[in-house]
């Protein structure tokens, strides 16, 4: 049983047959197809030879078969986590180098290691303290940046950067731009545009199912790379001077060595941790979503450990660091993937187009595959998100475009940590002031309701107030001085009544400060009382001397509460 | 009214009359004799001449009585805030130098502005952030550290040091105790305790009130300071090599030049910042109490501008840091005080005996001032307060045991800032997993309670989750896990109501989870509710397109959610 939590693959591969194998293997020969031209760019964006897109992708999805609790996720590079790799390591090392290449195994292995352990250890709940909008904020800016970083190889300039400083220098020392490359990726793009809003009309007009158009959107790259390389193959446009990827190594990922020098991974341990929560953030939500079509579950901890041992094998193979991927596990869901052997037989089919496909790749143009990082990469950028996020709440509005400006202005490592500080501190300032409100009786009912929002009954002689929030440090001291200027502003009151219907937990502060009031009352010759107080909290109150100190008495109910209080008052 | 907000004087002085005055000039006697012993040993324990904690004293208390906002709180120099400026300043300059002593009225004056602009920012509120248990465990670990760094002035040993490690290798170090020193402050601290035990039984032989005995304990000091002296001046103790404080100067504070040097500032800015919280954290909530008694209010923002203007003050004229001391602000208030007037009246005192009274010092052996502080910092040590943490909440009691032990161990900078950080992690860390139960109708009513509790009326095809939080981003993801899984549980769900009584507040990851869990509910063909939301959650919603959306109803009440979705079955 214990086992099984550990490895999926022993619940799903004891009901595997022939029919869920046709299935797996159908969505496997789609998402293949699918993967080769983004495998091969995001490997580009990360820095790396086009090749090792391939092979981030291949052990990576084995790995994750055995252990990812997601039955469609597709593992791999990823346009975020390969623009942190590249803005990780470019830091140090010049992209294309042995060191560079080095380093980028050893951050798979050391993010791969982080998330494993995190797993391990049930640390799921860490990744929650990221918010949405940081993530969309985060999202947003990177894709700017993503796009910004491409169009140098879109339009035929030499030009490499990961924030925007670096890119508008490069460009403004560059020479023209070359206008056969230019022509290729501006018409790469266009062509996958027209797909993408094309394909519905062509959809309506052939009566397709909505399931083909939007296989024919997600192919539009796959055509785009099929229709530049043979455009550059006949017309021999490579001696024009439009870059290609050449010669790709054949053959399958072997075992690589890893760097062998502390300082490396001394220097990467910070990218590796932010680039293993990133990658995780984004791939949790992804999974749930798709298991939750088919009442299934997902384990955050069993993911931590499947996407970890994959970073593992994607570092030891010759990879970088990945993720899960949003548009293939969305084929490959659609596309009726069942099981997790989809993804291996993915892998197989990587295999065999990295050992005998690779001359295909030869005449391959650059341009083409910044077309579809940008095209990839524009999808990300969610400006309904940003306007919706405006009208709902100011404080996550605030804390979305100070990590998308920390992002673009002090790069994404940075970008990330002032986002996630910032919504750490407004959640804990909104905890800080809770809302709370006197109430007083609903007539002709037992409820109570805020006198300031209703016509109610209240006694002069009685103060309640309803705390909306529970009592922790954050909060006790707001409550001490709310209390205080209540009965400072009502020298008749006998009777201080704390609502605690909403109050679902105290602290050590929360439980001093009731102290506190208690004996300040007291001073003031004012009666204090709990109503309605959860089961939970009254068995913690119950350990302490507080109840014993209690001037008054803990009510039932507030309706409770105020039939005795007005009785002993008559 | 604005200007009457700012000056609480302008508020107290109206109804100002003789009556008044005399009870505010019996209890500035009282509190005169009871703060030189404080003042001089405080000023010791912060590396200063023993002289400047009467300045330290004499212009904090008449700038505190024009803009302090409680009547009774006395500034002054402070055990622990003495003990941090020691620290701060001990780090980098030698006790007792120019520098040294330059560099404290900078460190007042600094942490007198950060005071003085938190007040006028209204950013109070940040001092919340420090929870109880912290300061406990801050405060139990500073009075070890400054009783113990006081045994060496105790038992006439040459050592300094503010943390142990130094505190120990200096002991070793020293040669042995000086006898006739030794006799002496321990005799000082046995009279002292003598007082606070002995007091007891004197009052029940004589008949004395509550008052009186807490009187003559709080006396206890002087009466050590005046035998002591008077001992070593008639018996000539000094040329056996008893320390005594010696040639006090004669005269009034007077304006002092701060340091030029810009660097002093940049590398104190840090420490004026702790200084300054932690000493208005503890004289805030000694106001509050102090003030509740009467039931008068206290303004945590104007208490940061009375105390921020004392601590400039101190510093321009020749003093250190300072805060509330709790001591005399509570003999101030047993003793009669009813105005601020009470503080200024204690400034012309203490003005007197630097003026006219200083050559009496001469003789004061600084074994009694060790001795004093000894006993004062002794008060500050709780144990109890440990136990009872420790039985009413885990997380609270490991947040006290590592500031405290951070504080002994990396000093009383580090100490607070590891309590602080930890103390928001484990807040954070309870939020992200609330409490929430599936519920079910109590029969023959119409509340709603935990299945798992109570012996309830449920329906197969219906859940209800009442989630007993605000929907956080720290809580959102635990959430729909929790549905998921819920959902996955149980095949015959066709409703799912989430009963939100216990909501105060979503945020924008919270509504994204609402509007992901909507939509696998739809994927899994179930429809999904809301029950008894609140006001103000309500509000919030309509202005998004989640309500659009939602593919089930929202209930005013979970009574009528579960009425409604019954009937529909039937």
């Amino acid at each position: 049983m214990k086992l099984r939590n550990y490895f999926p693959i022993l619940t799903w591969s004891r009901s595997y047959d022939l029919r869920t194998g046709i299935d797996d293997l159908i969505a496997a020969f789609i998402v293949t197809i699918l993967l080769i031209p983004q495998a091969l760019s995001y490997a580009l964006l990360a820095g790396m030879p086009a090749v090792t897109g391939l092979y981030a992708s291949i052990a990576p999805l084995l790995i994750y078969a055995l252990f990812g609790s997601s039955r469609v996720l597709v593992v791999g590079p990823a346009a975020v986590v390969s623009l942190m790799t590249a803005s990780a390591i470019g830091d140090v090392l010049q992209p294309g180098t042995p060191g560079y290449i080095a380093a980028a195994l050893a951050l798979a292995v050391m993010s791969g290691m982080i998330l494993l352990l995190m797993g391990i250890f049930r640390l799921g709940f860490l990744a929650n303290f990221i918010s949405h909008p940081v993530v969309t904020g985060f999202m947003s800016a990177s894709a700017l940046l993503i796009g910004a970083g491409q169009l140098p190889s879109l339009l035929g300039l030499s030009v490499t950067g990961t924030d925007f400083v670096s890119l508008a220098n490069g460009v403004l020392h560059a020479g023209p731009p070359n206008p056969v490359t230019m022509m290729l990726g501006v018409g790469a793009m266009l062509l996958m545009v027209f797909m993408r809003y094309g394909a519905r009309l062509i959809a309506r007009v052939l009566r397709l199912s909505r399931g083909a158009v939007s296989l024919l959107v997600k192919l539009g790259p796959v055509l785009a790379v099929v229709v530049t390389t043979l455009l550059v193959s006949w017309l021999g446009l490579e001696v024009q001077g439009v870059a290609i990827v050449g010669a790709v190594p054949t053959g399958l990922p072997s075992l690589q060595p890893l760097p062998v020098d502390v300082a490396v991974y001394r220097d990467l341990a910070g990218s590796a941790v932010l680039i293993g929560v990133i990658g995780f953030v984004g791939s949790i939500s992804m999974a749930q979503t798709l298991a939750a079509r088919k009442r299934q579950r997902i384990d955050p901890n069993q993911e931590l450990i499947g996407l970890g041992a994959a970073n593992i094998a994607s570092g030891f193979t010759g990879g970088f660091p990945i993720s899960g991927g949003f548009a293939r596990s969305v084929v490959n869901y659609d596309v009726g993937a069942r099981t997790p052997a989809a993804g291996a037989m993915t892998a197989v089919g990587l295999a065999i187009v990295s050992f005998y496909l690779t001359p295909w790749l030869y005449y391959l143009p650059k341009a083409t595959l910044a077309a579809t990082i940008i095209v990839a990469a524009s999808s990300l950028i969610e400006p309904a998100a940003f306007r919706q996020t405006w009208r709902f709440s100011k404080p996550d509005f605030t804390a979305m475009v100070a990590t998308a400006v920390g992002t673009l202005a002090l790069g994404v490592e940075l970008g990330i940590a002032v986002g996630v500080a910032l919504s750490l501190l407004l959640l804990l300032y909104r905890t800080s002031r809770p809302h709370c409100a006197v109430v007083g009786q609903v007539p002709g009912s037992e409820e109570f309701k805020n006198i300031a929002r209703h016509d109610v009954i209240t006694h002069p002689h009685i103060i309640t107030l309803r705390m909306d929030e529970s009592l922790y440090f954050t909060n006790a001291r707001f409550i001490e001085d709310r209390v205080s200027a209540l009965v400072a502003e009502r020298p008749q009151v006998e009777h201080f009544v704390l609502m605690c219907t909403a109050v679902n937990d105290i602290d050590a502060s929360g439980l001093d400060s009731l102290e506190a009031i208690n004996e300040r009352l007291r001073d003031a010759n004012v009666t204090f009382h709990l109503s309605a107080v959860k089961g939970p909290v009254m068995d913690k109150l119950e350990r302490t001397d507080f109840l014993r100190h209690l001037t008054g008495q803990v009510f039932f109910s507030q309706y409770e509460a105020v039939q005795s209080l007005t009785q002993s008052a008559d």
